[in-house]
């Protein structure tokens, strides 16, 4: 019954053509466009956000994955599996064919093959993306210790770290991502069904970010203490964007040549300890981030995206953007020029018995080397970062993230059949 | 620096103008406009839910409290609160009128009063509803037995139940509706800053529904079992939809005067049984509902819509509508034209430890007297309704939800300073 091979876009053709007249930036969002989750600063890349309702498709094949500069959607979720014993590289192989072919079909609005849960059935594609990585442990499980780059190496102990193993690391992971809520969760049962004996879910979290639509152009998305988030952002506009973000094709000192066009990403479930943040009021908070809250302009003026005057001194002859702020400390001059894309999607689960929510940020982050992206920002933060009072971080992972398959090609298949 | 007093809407202005031309169904959803959470029944209905972007703006003031026929949002928050010990009948009413003010102020696309938390900044209305209601146990807590209506005498014991009082029931009970979930996260920290010492935070559950523009109009939502959900929802068409779902102005019989324009909230949480459920197939699904998968049509034929002819029998002379089919067991005419309009979140807090998600319906219905609406329903469904396997009602909750404020008044002072 399911209507497997007929894409659900054609259902709502209609409302694309006459129901919903779309803005000037109408087609689909492309993944090459640029990211959402920035500050205001990329309003040309902005404009896609607002157009994408049922009918925007993000192209699954290409030089690299996406939902890496997609932009980012309403709706996420994050989930890690582990290989079931006895499952080795012909499991894992069998299981990213048969991941990617589905991720390929969905992300076109199409059904699952098979049995269809209906869940996403009338909606469109709604932006959605589907990203496979790889952690540490499954080049052993798999016999690729040979093919583990040395990115993948464990993050170093942070003293800010108060990490849930259950919910860190992992086989594979994947990030699910959509403008629809039941598309996402389609998606997220379809990939956890597809897993079937070769492998189990080991942790799953849930987030989501602003709805297309509900800011004004360009979309400005902020987190759960309110504040715009990625103002460092590195612009896909930049020279240097890609070299930052993807490995490149050749090169060997940047690690094995099946993550050409790949990338690193780091997850953090970042906690936000809301009740104390609340507490200090606007000044206070804007003292801790370094910048205006209303518009993330710096304290030393300008907009957004003016360049912080971090030499700048007040009245009272103290640094208007103090030593420990965080806009200071996370300044990529002021870490050897290390820059990594941050990509995240707040969440909420609920209260805790004290009342207060937990809820915070799933910190995804993105780079073509994680020793100079998250690695030496984070060591930064470790030692003075003036919010570090207000924030815990509960879990963490650290995934090898393959370039695009090109079409008749699986994610990993360069790994895997290498 | 929460700029108290000043519209966010107009700071979306420009794009509600210019950036987004809206089609055919512009302007705000009224809380008077059809329920979307219904079928493809009234399409007229729905088209606002198409335009539900950030300029969208629900009234609070109003006969009935906003968020019972508002076309359902994409994020919802359900919360209950308890009063705290030493509260009563003034801290009460103190507590509903803050509420009632930042609740008017919220789904103004104002900030609130005071230190606003600014996550909504940036943000329109975003269709923000806020509902208030009150639990069986508040009247006993306020001195106010008295006022007490007899529909909030507890639902009786079902055999399907699987009770967590923890989260059940509660003294005070909040609806908030977005169409945008940092706009309805914003909500949900308001007014539980509100509380302040009066009340504390009871339960808290979080739900989604399609978002704004995923599906073609008529915009269908469905259930995590893929299911069309409400397709048997009194039409406010109907002449007797107001009788049915709201307490009428005047007659004794109905309840104490300070329910008049009120109504009557049932809410479960309903685990769904995921992969059961999905083992099953399409064919026996369709069985267990009585209704086909796709458009949500009878098994006796026609549309949504169309009546189902449960005298019909199939070749082999059995009725083709099950004896125990859900579609019979709820059907109006079979429970003495009982009827409630059901208006529900999915919900979905990750995965147990089995590796099935925790996730289901976030149930909440409306009607004039729970005693002819949800409970004649939910004991013939008790009995033998072949949807009960895969559900488990986990939590039950029931509030009287008084009629709208009158400009100048707060929720609920007919009953606190009657």
């Amino acid at each position: 019954m399911a209507d497997n091979g007929i894409s659900r876009r054609r259902l709502i053709g209609t409302a694309g053509a006459t129901g919903l007249a779309l803005g000037a930036a109408g087609g689909a969002a492309g993944y090459a466009a640029a990211p959402s989750d920035a500050s205001g600063a990329s309003s040309t890349g902005r404009a896609a956000s607002l157009t994408s309702l049922g009918t925007d498709e993000v192209m699954f094949h290409g030089k690299h994955q996406p939902g890496i500069t997609t932009p980012v959607q309403s709706r996420g979720h994050l989930v890690a599996f582990d290989l079931a014993a006895g499952a080795g590289r012909k499991e894992a192989a069998a299981l990213l064919r048969r991941w990617s072919a589905t991720a390929e079909r969905l992300m076109a609005g199409k059904a699952t093959t098979g049995e269809d849960t209906d869940v996403a059935r009338d909606a469109g594609p709604s932006s959605l993306t589907v990203t496979f990585g790889f952690g540490h442990s499954f080049f052993g499980r798999t016999g690729l210790e040979k093919q583990r780059p040395s990115a993948l190496d464990p993050l170093p102990d942070f003293s800010s770290d108060h990490l849930d193993k259950a919910r860190s690391d992992g086989d594979l992971w994947v990030q699910i991502g959509a403008n629809d809520p039941l598309v996402a969760f389609h998606a997220l049962r379809a990939i956890q069904k597809e897993a079937g004996d070769a492998a189990r879910v080991r942790w799953q979290m849930n987030g989501f970010n602003r709805s297309p639509g509900a800011t004004a152009q360009p979309m400005t998305t902020r987190n759960l203490m309110g504040q715009i988030d990625g103002s460092n952002n590195p612009k896909p506009s930049q020279d240097d964007f890609d070299r930052r973000i993807y490995v490149p094709a050749s090169g060997a000192a940047q690690g094995p040549s099946w993550m050409a066009g790949g990338s690193y990403v780091v997850v953090r479930r970042i906690r936000m300890l809301l009740d104390d943040w609340e507490k200090l009021g606007v000044k206070d908070q804007e003292a801790v981030i370094g910048r205006h809250k209303s518009d993330g302009s710096p304290l030393t003026g300008g907009m957004e995206t003016t360049e912080p005057k971090l030499e700048k001194a007040g009245a009272d002859g103290k640094y208007v953007i103090a030593l420990n702020a965080h806009a200071r400390i996370t300044r990529p001059d002021q870490n050897g020029g290390s820059a990594m894309l941050r990509r995240p999607f707040s969440y909420h689960d609920g209260f805790d018995k004290g009342g207060e929510p937990d809820a915070g940020l799933l910190f995804v982050c993105w780079q073509a080397d994680p020793l100079r992206g998250f690695v030496p920002v984070q060591r930064k933060l470790d030692r003075g970062d003036a919010l570090s009072e207000f924030i815990r971080h509960e879990a963490s992972g650290l995934f090898a993230v393959p370039g695009g398959a090109a079409k008749g090609e699986y994610v990993g298949q360069r790994l895997l059949e290498g």
